[in-house]
């Protein structure tokens, strides 16, 4: 049986879904956005710094040398210390499914957890998100998809000096678009009960 | 329900293994050493020369400038389109699972195909090998291991331009010292009837 399952996901794979769904079969806790307010919470960052940086992240974390950028930086180095913090006591309590924030990274010496990496190609998560999000044109979302793809990228490898997409970070990778959601809960939870 | 199974493989992860139990199960044709065989009865190869070449790929396998890099890269362009040709037609034919070849990439314009990696830590894969070959030493085993991983990554990278441990090459990926073995031969089986 698993305690804790971590999900790392590309943008619009539905990782959320699937990680919710899961959750709700095992009555695990599901945790995602929540972490950073919580995170918030055992911190010094002040809340609108923190909900402003965010936001700004997949736009402007590029790690560069001006002041600007180091700024971003030494407060994105405050927010990941913050986070590691707060998922490593969500996976102290356990019965837990964690979205994003490379909780799989964060929580590698912990016994008992599931990582796994939801993925999927361009067209199946623009159809999602167009789905999700009607207001934004195609042209717009796909921009967004490749924008949050590297930043993602960027992220995790700047925290974890892993690839985001080398299925090595993970005990099991899906490729939504192909394997579908209703495929992949059900799978998910079958190696979770083992 | 999936015609084709590719298996791609880290050396010593039991690819073949779970991939034998899978066309069992599934009552496929299982293909993995003897299409390299099969490849040399409609090509021009010189079966000699192709047994020799394909023991010292692992050794020397390195795409240089030398005239016995070249003389071998030459043999291993025209090896890797004789197997291509053969991987087609069993394609063609279907209800098969391949290992190995880069059958995903060779295979991409089909339909009704499951692409799968499959991997391992290398503590897992040398505690695999061990039990396959008592007459390596540790020392020996491992660094041969290290040797075809950077093999499988060239070779990979050179013939499909691609991450041989990325998953999105794949509909799924497993991590067998994780997962298990009967795990996943099961969960492959499930997949494919889908």
């Amino acid at each position: 049986m698993k305690k804790i399952i971590t999900i790392s996901r590309q943008f619009g794979a539905c990782g959320t879904t699937i990680g919710r769904a899961v959750a709700e079969k095992l009555s695990y806790e599901f945790y995602n956005k929540a972490v950073v307010l919580n995170a918030q919470k055992d911190s010094n960052i002040d809340i609108s710094d923190l909900v402003e940086f965010d936001e700004k992240v997949p736009m402007d974390f590029s790690f560069g040398e001006s002041i600007f950028e180091f700024t971003n930086k030494k407060l994105s180095d405050r927010l990941f210390a913050a986070q590691s913090d707060v998922i490593k006591k969500m996976g102290e309590k356990g019965k837990c499914v964690i979205v994003g924030r490379n909780s799989n990274y964060i929580l590698r010496e912990f016994d008992d957890v599931l990582n796994v990496f939801i993925y999927a190609n361009e067209e199946f998560r623009l159809a999602h998100m167009n789905e999700m999000h009607p207001e934004y044109t195609g042209e717009n979302m796909l921009k967004r998809l490749k924008q949050v793809d590297k930043i993602r990228e960027k992220y995790c490898k700047y925290y974890t000096k892993q690839e985001f997409t080398d299925c090595r970070n993970y005990d099991i990778c899906i490729d939504v678009g192909s394997i579908g959601i209703d495929n992949a809960v059900e799978l998910l939870y079958g190696l979770a009960v083992k």
